[in-house]
């Protein structure tokens, strides 16, 4: 929040700034529009201007990754002023550091030319990332204008899903043959201007392209210069196959440490590498939508988007959401004459629901969670099994004899006591056994169990819950 | 799953030979409990030490991490007999791998000398990490072994919250002088063995220490051996001071994709570096917790926690959401008579709850993932504030007519029909309010409104929603 200047960073300095010099240019022009006809409007439109090239200024100083992230921050009417005053020149790598929904709005700004002359500037692997939300028209001018080798790699990045190896590696790899000595590697280098970013590694390859090893940076630079780079090299790398999954490669990146990997096809053939900035960026935008699926979005939403997106972007959860609803509905129905006798029932019914909605998430969360890292093996799931079950009971016990606790001090009736205290023991044992097995199911058929797992344990622990205790109560009170 | 060969990475493969090593020592380990004084005794005891070799073999190749891993999915008993066979010169780097739960399952097993020895061994910003897990005799025997440079260093580490880059930095930097060429610089890494991991620029730094500029590994390959470091060094970088968000050192890591960064103190003098590895690390971890509390967990549970840990740990949600249902209920008891004329509304108000708390989540998921990326300026959030109120307003209409025409076909009352129109479209309404309003007052007082956020929003949307339904069931129907 703007008030909490001590807790700014420089970027959200910069966007203030940036709002700031907007509302500037915002009143000068709602004057030069009131006043366009009298002598004032030149010196007005003057004013105007120079908050527009103050606010250029600014921006030209800033990172892409910088003018991606006020873009998002902005309205879309502010936001499409800032776009009309980045330089042509960076629109490519702003775009790329923008969200899916952002970009969107961002494209639809810009006529063919623009978007050519954008994506253009960018590398295959990074044209790649575009392309989905590229115009067909703008897809193959740009095709046409690569070199023979450059549309190999954009084929070949295209080719493969969102979710691979293939769709996050770049090209940007140096190679080196191992039979010439680390003098003959840095004079090479020398005769480069720069190195690609994140270059830790260089790759040693035969004449096939076939990787034969890993040549450190750090290793080159601290070994005598005519050792050969067969002698240096390391052998026992770390490498992935462009079909594998991204999150397989992103678990090795983190457990091993790694700024850069090969990536090679089953002929042991370089094909591209990956970087850590690519795993970040998956880690991040992985954990985004598992979030944003736990909060009921279906995807990444724009902040500003129009009403009308955000509610089409809602809609599919809150549809699931009122069909479990409306089955929890009818599961009351069935026992509305039993609540008619003893209308307390209705009172106390969703207790023993949430109670037992919150359990089941809280063993479902762990469950996915040891998936996710693949500790699930079929010699432990059983253990975890009968150690959630106990954990369940015992949770039984304890908050069952409080909600039936409660129950007798409201309505002084130790029999309504008891068939609370059954209920919520029983719910919860129901949410222990549909926690654990539901992300398994989930597992088996290849559904991701992070997402959807909380909606159908709360729908199985709401109605479930309902049923017990107007059963039990229905059994033994009415 | 152990069937879905082709899914298994290598590290899970692994975790499954352990299993498979464990289960054929324990079937000796029972052979011989149950002959010890045949005269098979010894044969079989020589195939049971057999199967531990092997084991142990097969430990001694995995990384460090690995080991962390499998020891991670193992029960407790399990995973002690694999920790025995670890080697202890390693037992160090494993610990730091390791999930807090875990590792103190482990350090639980080790005695006093065993815990000096393996922390000996690490770096001074390891220890620190390992710190807060260890007895107190323990780090200060350790601390009493280091050198005087070291002590300083491990006092410094130490001396952070975990939330602050000095938490996070380590202190390998390479440092060398402005004033000398490219060439000196090449001869004097030559001396060293090798590099630190991550060492992608060398830090420059006067005889003060202060930093003066940051030169890439990646520019001292590609330039001129004869030319000055001043000229090729970068004096444009991100650094960052000890004392900072560790959150805000993430987003410019993701942001600018460094590798390595500088930590200076106020005085711009070198104190640490921060690196990737560290930054993915914090990001994975942070992520996690946030999923762990949105599950209703407090804090990382390992998976074969005793059933009593288990429950403790997942106590105080349980209680917060017990708390809430208790409100909820009373505000249904205040209607009991409404309910005992007109038994529908019992089966119809969870509908009106449910899907209030599903809409109001949506809207906090939003904001809290804007707070969080400080997108969030007090320019925008009224127009943020509008939006969600008109997306909440469309959304009231859709669905409250969907749920009025539910309750006119089951209960044949238009009456009724219009109620649960009215309920819902001012329960969302509520929901669309609470969604902004609880992160932003969270954030405000500086708690982190991930956490807790849609325990809040949820209890408002029940209560609110039973009160709203019901109230207006009293004034118009009853």
């Amino acid at each position: 929040m703007a008030e909490k200047q001590e807790k700014r960073t420089a970027t959200e300095t910069h966007l203030e700034q940036v709002v700031e010099l907007l509302h500037r240019h915002e009143l000068v022009e709602n004057l030069v529009s009131r006043q366009e006809n009298t002598r004032n409007g030149l010196v007005e439109s003057l004013v105007h201007r120079q908050h527009l090239t103050e606010l250029q200024q600014l921006l030209d100083r800033l990172h892409p990754a910088d003018i991606a992230y006020i873009l998002e921050a902005l309205p879309l009417e502010q936001r499409l002023v800032v776009w009309d005053l980045v330089k042509a020149g960076r629109d490519g790598e702003i775009l790329l550091e923008t969200s899916d929904a952002v970009r969107e709005t961002l494209i639809a700004h810009m006529d063919e030319d623009e978007l050519v002359a954008a994506t253009g500037q960018l590398d295959t692997d990074e044209i790649a990332d575009l392309a989905p939300d590229l115009p067909r028209e703008v897809i193959l001018d740009v095709f046409k204008a690569l070199s023979t080798e450059d549309r190999e790699q954009l084929r070949a990045a295209m080719s493969y899903p969102e979710e691979a190896v293939g769709a996050l590696m770049d090209f940007e790899m140096i190679e080196i043959r191992e039979d010439v000595t680390l003098e003959v590697v840095l004079r090479y280098l020398r005769r480069l201007d720069q190195l690609p970013d994140h270059t830790d590694q260089l790759f040693v390859v035969d004449r096939e392209e076939r990787l034969q090893g890993l040549l450190p940076v750090n290793r080159l630079l601290v070994s005598d210069p005519d050792t050969l780079v067969a002698d240096v090299m390391t052998r026992d790398y770390t490498s992935f196959m462009p079909e594998q999954d991204a999150h397989e490669a992103a678990s090795a990146f983190e457990r091993y440490d790694l700024v850069s990997a090969p990536v090679i096809d089953a002929e042991g053939c370089l094909v591209g590498r990956m970087t850590v900035n690519a795993v970040v960026d998956y880690i991040r935008e992985s954990k985004d939508t598992e979030t944003l699926a736990a909060g009921g979005l279906s995807e990444d939403e724009d902040l500003f988007a129009s009403v009308w997106k955000s509610v089409r972007n809602r809609w599919a959860w809150l549809a699931v959401n009122l069909v479990t609803a409306f089955i929890a509905s009818r599961v009351i129905g069935i026992f509305e004459h039993s609540i008619s006798q003893l209308v307390a029932l209705a009172a106390l019914m969703p207790i023993i629901a949430g109670i037992g909605g919150n359990s089941g998430n809280q063993t479902t969360t762990m469950i996915v969670r040891a998936l996710a890292l693949g500790q699930i093996t079929r010699d432990n799931a059983q253990k975890l099994f009968f150690k959630e079950i106990s954990v369940s009971a015992l949770n039984g016990l304890i908050w069952g004899s409080i909600v039936g606790l409660f129950a007798f001090l409201i309505y002084h009736s130790w029999q309504l006591g008891l068939v609370m205290t059954g209920a919520m023991a029983l719910n919860l044992l129901l949410a222990a056994i549909m926690g654990v097995v539901i992300p398994l199911v989930m597992e088996k058929f290849d559904r991701d169990p992070a997402i959807g797992s909380s909606v159908m344990i709360t729908a199985i622990t709401d109605s479930g819950g309902f049923f017990i205790f107007l059963g039990l109560a229905t059994i033994f009170l009415v």
